[in-house]
């Protein structure tokens, strides 16, 4: 089986297809031909390659029907700023499959979202590679299919304790609230042990900026063997695995997502996950 | 299409079969010959019947491949013994689909399970008969497709706050965490507006013991229109409703699950959901 480079998933005349754009960190640009395959497993096996116009990206994974893990307090700088301690174990939800979303997709929010104090969290992702129960960190490298880049959205008035006594779950699970991609980039293409640096950007204006090893606390293959004890975590199941310190809710003075404004993450080495917030009425929050 | 009065699914040979037990709530006994369906959306149809031996019974569930939604702190005397403030909103969050398990199924738990405190919460479900979003408490009624006995099975020493940060997930996540059943009755039959009682029972002595009317906070309709405001959710989704109570981490001495201890969770007009605790080595917790 060949492992991919740099993984995409588009869509192109109402079908779904998959592409290795190996060492191009370039999205092709709309209507051009590139060969792609019906199915993942296709594109490992490279067996029934098609050449299509290309279309409209779409996450980069191979199932868009699990759960999405997510991660909080991963990084010190973000504990720090929340004022909250960090626990002995990365705490872990979920993000039901109607939250994923694309790079380059317009986020349309509701009325009911757009007033309740949006808010962006930038994110590495990882992908398992194969179902996993119980495996140690020393295994867990090797159950990692790649690495991309994720923004979990959140709407802070449903993170206080009041109103939903302590469970971050409902606060991020609003559909498309989970933007993911551009690409998959192997472990052999991105290295994650490296110096690897998250910036967090909305309109140009530089929110999070961070080197990841520097300030994360667990790392992935942490996450996933922790994940993985006496709980069977299925092939393909995406990680957000925590932000770090300059989400909106913590500035002076706090600071929300606004109508139009375009949310962009990168990652070296992987590349820019950016995503317009679209409010439904062209207005801004009425608060 | 016609709906069922009291839904099982069942295994029979390896294959998967629905079957509507009507107004009986006894469970065939092994080996005897049933109608069945191989699909729910046969039954609901009446077409294609088989004759079948029964085998074993599963979760009464038209769909077992979705996460399962569970509620916190929704009966009064439960956010009373956890000493807890009852939130604004019904506190949500997931199981993943490996948590399934069934009636009469042992819960075979692992040493890592058996020695972190596992605990009982037993709880009335429903079940969606669609796909919805943005509806009101009104509309909420018309999508249950109907009502059946969960036990939310919990390893109370990872919903400690040091260890989780809070999120209650992990605790709760295990595979077979989730036993559902052992049927699904219609609203019809069950008729949730009235007075019924829960009672949940270890080895035969009664540890929960509830009118549910009388003292949950939010009724099945104001959980699910909740939950759908901005977010799908999926036709066919369990939701565990949350425990009143009476659950072993809040008595005097705390009181955990044993090997070999035989849970039950029952709800007048339903059935009884019974599960035995199984631990690997036949030991006991090693604490």
């Amino acid at each position: 089986m060949k492992p991919f480079s740099r993984l995409i998933r588009f869509e192109s005349g109402g079908e779904t297809f998959f592409a290795d754009l190996s060492t191009t960190s370039e999205i092709p640009p709309a209507g051009s031909s590139i060969t792609a395959y019906r199915t993942y497993d296709d594109l490992t096996n490279t067996q029934n390659p098609v050449e299509v116009a290309f279309g409209k990206l779409l996450a980069p994974l191979p199932r868009a029907d699990l759960p999405i893990y997510c991660v909080g307090l991963n990084y010190r700088s973000h504990a720090k700023e929340a004022k909250l301690n960090i626990p002995m174990n990365p705490p872990v939800w979920t993000k039901p499959p109607a939250a994923l979303a694309s790079a380059e997709e317009d986020i349309r929010m509701s009325r009911y979202c757009a007033s309740n104090f949006p808010d962006w969290e930038g994110e590495l992702v990882f992908v398992t590679s194969r179902e996993c129960r119980d495996i140690s960190i020393d295994e867990a490298e090797a159950c990692i299919l790649g690495y991309t880049v994720g923004n979990d959205l959140s709407c802070r008035f449903f993170q206080l304790p009041a109103q939903n006594g302590g469970q971050f779950y409902y606060a991020k699970a609003f559909d498309k609230f989970a933007p993911i991609g551009p690409v998959l980039v192997s472990p052999e293409q991105f290295n994650s042990g490296k110096k690897t640096k998250l910036t967090t950007r909305v309109n140009g204006q530089v929110m999070q900026n961070v080197e990841i090893q520097k300030d994360r606390i667990f790392s992935p293959a942490q996450v996933l063997s922790f994940m993985s004890q006496s709980t069977t975590i299925p092939a393909y199941t995406a990680v957000m695995t925590g932000t770090p310190a300059g989400v909106g809710a913590f500035m002076t003075p706090k600071r929300f997502l606004r109508q139009n404004e375009v949310v962009e993450v990168e990652i070296d080495g992987i590349g820019i996950l950016r995503n317009k917030i679209v409010f439904p009425d062209g207005q801004d929050s009425l608060l």
